[in-house]
């Protein structure tokens, strides 16, 4: 219909994404922000792109991200995390000016998060099309792009020449639009164009209303197969998780019954699975399977990239689950 | 001699420093770094000008400072504290674009301290000459430098423009050389100003010898009163203190004997109640005691500023304290 490649086989070459990599800090009590001395746990390995692009490597995908981080104990700590998981960091750079990013998380009674980030005046803010990015995109065979990048002046470029890199090899994208509203607003451009271009579209909640920028989500879903989106898989946190096909099918996979401690990454974890095993050649209702037991795994270990997890291990989880109704 | 004026009494007007706000996270356990998730305790308000000024405010002395902190609870929990203490914030912006600035700490077995530092790139970087510094300046009766804030390149303007403005009025100035011996290599010029134009400089062991240049302490302070400086106050943290005057006078305070919880910050906490006592008209062996007690006070709680006491509180402890021989 639209001319795109479908999700493109492991063969075509690993997986890259470009963004944040960051510590994380957790207040281990539930409160409303920090404005007095907290108990906390940290630093984390973190960032979206970093927690989706580790759990590829998890599951055995090429896994490659293009990034910056400080020379300081937080670049270590995520690059070791990342190189020992697998992920080619070769096109990590190392900052000697900026400190590596970092955001502060604290849990609300009511359920919400507080946080304290830095970011764009961060290590993380400081990525571009370097040389080693370029080497990545040429190699290729699926880009992912998190919307809570879209704010880093650098990605843009990144992705215009990765796309196109990865589309001449036959190679597939993926968007997973974790964005605020006021930052699509801002930057309407790149958002719409990275919808558009989406072999699989992976939002949360309301964001699929918002990429597509209607009201009922039967519409929503229309109208983003409409502009040329090849599949979408909706999260639905802990009530599972939901796949539209361009062929107008529907499958609903049920989420699983853990003892929630920390959901942060969840989301990254649970699309990071989807597209792996869809990359290994799964159909959908089994990628779904995964992506749903791995995103309950991981938001039952405190730290957004610790409780990530191989097949072995949510093959495992799986056979031990409960399932919510 | 020098035609400078000794240190100037509270009459002429309040004491200001210019510099760095930061909270300060820290690891509970000893050990080396952050490279694994860890127990912390934070944020606590932190700075080296920041503790000085809050401790000069708790004595009662009048007491600003000129800084800047991001839009972030970091900065309300610093600016909360010192408003609350009694210290004038005018002159502290809110940067819209950058954090407020942070320094993870974590204690190695052998006394050392692991560090991983935001400040350049943070708010704390981008102090400058505002208006509303420049009006501190013009009623200031002492300026108080931090070489830890030396790096930053906004504090030339403003101590150029303050040293001025304060000895205009027949203020006075002084000068914590607490700087790494690289920082004043690559700055001779501002440091070499700042000692020489220095009534009260506050060094710490080795400092002493790198701001003089010379081998040993007797040919150090020597050198340093030749120079030009008014008196020299030599903090020897537990082992007391001693100070030097520019007749050739000598006093030597023995330390306090307490349980050491957290050093940090008691040197700061050491100088502003040498400095503050002297303003109040106290001879030097009278400020001498209240410095060594209220930074040995200071080392017994966890938090830079969170042992800082006003006159009552050190009186009681010096009263009921056990002297290091």
């Amino acid at each position: 219909m639209n001319g795109r490649s479908d999700i493109a086989s492991e063969s075509v070459g690993p997986t890259i994404v470009a963004g944040e990599i960051l510590v994380e800090i957790m207040a281990t009590e539930l409160g409303h922000g920090f404005l007095e001395p907290l108990q906390l746990m940290g630093p984390y390995p973190s960032g979206a792109p970093a927690i989706f692009i580790d759990q590829v490597a998890k599951l055995g995908g090429g896994a490659a991200i293009v990034a910056c981080v400080g020379r300081d104990d937080f670049g270590t700590i995520n690059l070791e995390r990342l190189k020992g998981d697998g992920v080619d960091i070769s096109a990590v750079s190392v900052s000697e000016r900026y400190p590596t990013g970092s955001a502060f998380v604290r849990y609300r009674p009511d359920g919400g998060r507080d946080f304290v980030y830095n970011i764009a005046e961060s290590a993380a803010g400081q990525i571009g099309l370097t040389p080693e990015a370029r080497q990545l995109a040429d190699k290729a065979g699926h880009l992912h792009v998190m919307g809570s990048t879209l704010s880093v002046s650098g990605l843009k470029e990144i992705v215009a020449y990765s796309v196109k890199a990865v589309r001449s090899r036959g190679g597939s994208t993926s968007f997973d639009p974790n964005v605020r509203k006021e930052l699509i607003d801002l930057d309407g451009g790149l958002f719409a164009a990275l919808v558009d271009d989406a072999d699989l579209l992976l939002p949360s909640g309301d964001e699929l209303l918002a990429a597509a920028g209607v009201e009922s989500e039967r519409e929503a879903v229309a109208a983003l197969i409409a502009r040329g989106v090849g599949e979408i898989v909706l999260k639905r946190g802990a009530a599972g998780s939901t796949r539209f096909g361009a062929d107008g099918s529907r499958i609903d996979c049920r989420g699983f019954l853990v003892q929630e401690v920390d959901p942060t990454g969840a989301g990254d974890c649970f699309g990071a699975t989807y597209l792996t095993c869809r990359r290994k050649g799964m159909a959908p209702d089994r990628a779904l399977l995964y992506a749903n037991a791995a995103g309950a795994l991981n938001v039952t270990r405190r730290g957004p990239m610790e409780g990530l997890a191989g097949f072995d291990a949510l093959d495992r989880f799986i056979a031990g689950a409960d399932r919510a109704k």
